[in-house]
């Protein structure tokens, strides 16, 4: 039974809105998530399994309010009513959805900051595909046939938490020895350049700034995923060598660095997320908050992008008190606590039901 | 028609000083320098092409107060009039040459931060070495005849940006594959090592701290580039097993990383930037303000120089809002506000001709 | 003549806590422990040769109050009477022993931050193996003789600084083909994966946060060492083509840059500083202050820990203004201001032979 954004948004109007709490499971980017609400003078509730993790007690300026402490992720679906009546609005990241479930998430029947028509279009890498080429970027060429590969290529497993089990083929005879045929996955070109994961936020109810057809575009940073163990395997052998010890390389990541972008190529940073946003626009009524283009810099600076997620993406963590460009839109904002911003500011311009499904 | 130092400052006689204008073209380091004359309360002006870049209005901390709008940029050169009604002084960063060409760029007969005879010194690769080995600076040995090539070098076309055609050769055999004889080149000796970009900040007037023989000298930050694609091809192949693959390691900068230099390399580092500025004090008046030494950290902790930026790079970019030595200085401080700051104190104190030409 | 810790408490009974001055070496992370004590509002003191550091001059908010010149590091050994009448306390970091040498560091009888008796631990490769293994830490696999080393390995000698002299074997003739005979050394799997060094706090006389039987435990930072040439040497070529070349990639560390990690592993990452902890309390009375864990995130999510560091590392230069975890402790939290804080708070509360030694 899944929830429709009427169904949530009279919910809402059943909340003291002067006593919002702002919700995430403990993990990915909660410490991030909790700190930019507690900047922006929101209670907050953090949701974990057995017993609060311990951590928090070592940052006490991320800690939140309180806990929901459940056996189960899915039993959050319990909990619906004790948590309407703390008024609470879910903030959702990258583990909030892998942890409980697509589906299960769905039937939250709680205001969730976001779109929730998004995850249809980013779970699956063919509509994710059909988005992203849609708005015109230039995405790694797709082999559909094995048989096609003819330079180095990236298989990835549908569904893949973190990189782990991606790798790298140069043939199809390469292909072959590594591919699970127990899965389904994706080939694509690889692409020689460098890693940038680009953090943008969308508030389709910010006037001023960046403006697209509705609402303001804004990028408050970047980053370069450390993945292990293949960031560092070249200090054993190439990938040659490696293969023939029966040693293989691996995309799991395990952090993240910071980076900036040549100012020259900013135009078109601003111009991929801008399609990015107008197609999501057009498809389902747009991709509301913080996402994240994950790309490679080739050496004509071309930007190609890899993946999208639709949310908060780790890589902020970097970010806590600030980015080399999200310092430039205000002093010491985080993507968490520009979250938060963009709540309060619906909140008192009675814009809530624009930016939470 | 280049201009004078003399000139230049009859121009900046009839400026009214109490309301001068920052102006430098929108792109490489523009962002910081506009945040930083802002913060240091400047009026500010940003020269572009067809338009106002439209990602400015993503950054309202960094967007100038207006623009000058120009089909080509050396269209200034007819602006020249209605700039110094602004009270105008330019701030050039390396793209700006780039853009306008050195030879334009010496015909702007705008008040300009630092010394305009810089140029001619590090333009040309035989004069840049001639001026920093005067200093006493360990630069990778050079090799005239590639026939002498018996080990790893690096081959570099004159005039190339952003590291686009470098290449690596091992042999004379090597280099005769790759070399692209219609162009001029220089030939280095390889440094095997880590690279470091470090960001000093001459001032002829500022008479504590560091100080050399005239002025004092600052370290305000450091950066590695990310060199497409040479920084993640490892993942692809060896250098020798992608050659053969046909696929060639390119160096092309598409942004920056931080990065700190162990406490102890510190003086070495001074020493460095002490020697450069002194040398350039004798060979031309002084470099005056933000220069870069692009260099090597060897596993004997020797640093080898390669090149030298003569103004601000695009790796202080990363530390719009201050870095783990510019703090150091004083909180909040970026290199664009470093020159901002340096005309107010040049102002206010009656030296604007020391840091003006 | 070793002082014991009743000896030294002696020293602080006479001293003015109302006048204490921090003390350190100049060099390692000195510019951020006076920096530190400076924001703490302690008088500082820099322990130079043959002349204060110049360096000095150009970070005017981390320049001592005063400095002791000395010929030679021992000569400190005559100047106690000197110290004690100014109520200097010592903080030590690495370079510091490793200057003075453990014998005369001991011999040291002026009140040092930290456990004396950590020394003798971590000193000793062997000592220190059984202090993580007895915590219950994941250490890479060590092999006693060379003969089995069935794998890649990592070829470490007994007090090595900064990584000189590592080498990574992949079986025995390599091993054979690389060992300098006149050094002992340790063998160790090569665990491939990304590396992060840990800086964290331990307070044994904070009460509130992540608690431990005694005291709480603090993560303050994280950061990637680079290392000189291993980091950039694949640019040249293979580990084996580079062999084949006569070149042999180095260890040595020539700074550091930053990173986080992943959230989720923050249970497993502060579970492992508190196992080392709650041991060293069993060992030798506790290990006091920042000390750092080298380690290893594999792709299965593991954490292996290759060496512990007792003290303050030089990697915590990366964040004098905070970092994204110091920076949900309290804003602006270096680990030099941290240890400055632990002495202040201790004084105030009378709990200095806690944390003296």
């Amino acid at each position: 039974m899944n929830f429709t954004k009427e169904e949530i948004l009279g919910v809402l109007d059943t909340y003291d809105l002067d006593n919002i709490t702002i919700a995430t499971i403990c993990s990915h980017s909660s410490l991030q998530i909790f700190d930019g609400a507690r900047k922006e003078g929101f209670k907050t509730l953090g949701i974990c399994l057995r017993a609060p993790p311990k951590y928090y007690d070592a940052f006490p300026l991320a800690k939140p309010d309180e806990f929901l402490v459940l056996d189960r992720y899915d039993e959050l679906l319990d909990k619906v009513e004790e948590l309407k009546a703390k008024n609470v609005i879910i903030v959702p990241h990258g583990s909030f959805i892998a942890y409980m479930g697509t589906d299960k998430f769905a039937e939250l029947g709680l205001p969730t900051f976001g779109n929730r028509n998004v995850l249809e279009w980013e779970s699956d890498r063919k509509k994710e595909r059909q988005w992203l080429v849609g708005a015109g970027i230039h995405m790694p060429d797709v082999i559909e046939d094995p048989r096609d590969i003819d330079g180095p290529v990236m298989v990835k497993y549908d569904g893949a938490q973190g990189g782990k089990g991606f790798f790298i083929a140069k043939s199809y005879e390469d292909f072959l020895e590594h591919i699970d045929d127990s899965k389904t996955f994706t080939i694509q070109k690889f692409i020689t350049g460098t890693r940038y994961y680009l953090h943008y936020f969308y508030s389709p109810i910010k006037e001023d700034g960046y403006t697209l057809s509705k609402g303001t575009l804004e990028m408050l940073s970047m980053d370069r995923r450390v993945e292990s163990n293949a960031d560092e395997i070249f200090r054993l052998g190439s990938p040659k060598e490696l293969l023939e010890a029966g040693i293989v390389p691996t995309y799991v990541v395990t952090g993240n660095a910071p980076l900036v972008a040549r100012e020259s190529l900013l135009p078109l940073i601003f111009e991929l997320g801008s399609r990015v946003v107008e197609e999501s626009l057009k498809k389902f009524g747009g991709m509301i908050g913080p996402f994240c283009l994950e790309t490679v810099f080739t050496d004509d600076l071309e930007i190609k992008v890899f993946e999208i997620s639709a949310r908060i993406v780790a890589g902020t963590n970097l970010y806590i008190s600030g980015s080399p460009y999200a310092d430039l839109v205000e002093e010491n904002l985080s993507t968490g606590r520009r979250i938060a911003r963009e709540i309060k500011i619906a909140k008192e311009t009675g814009k809530l039901d624009e930016i939470i499904s």
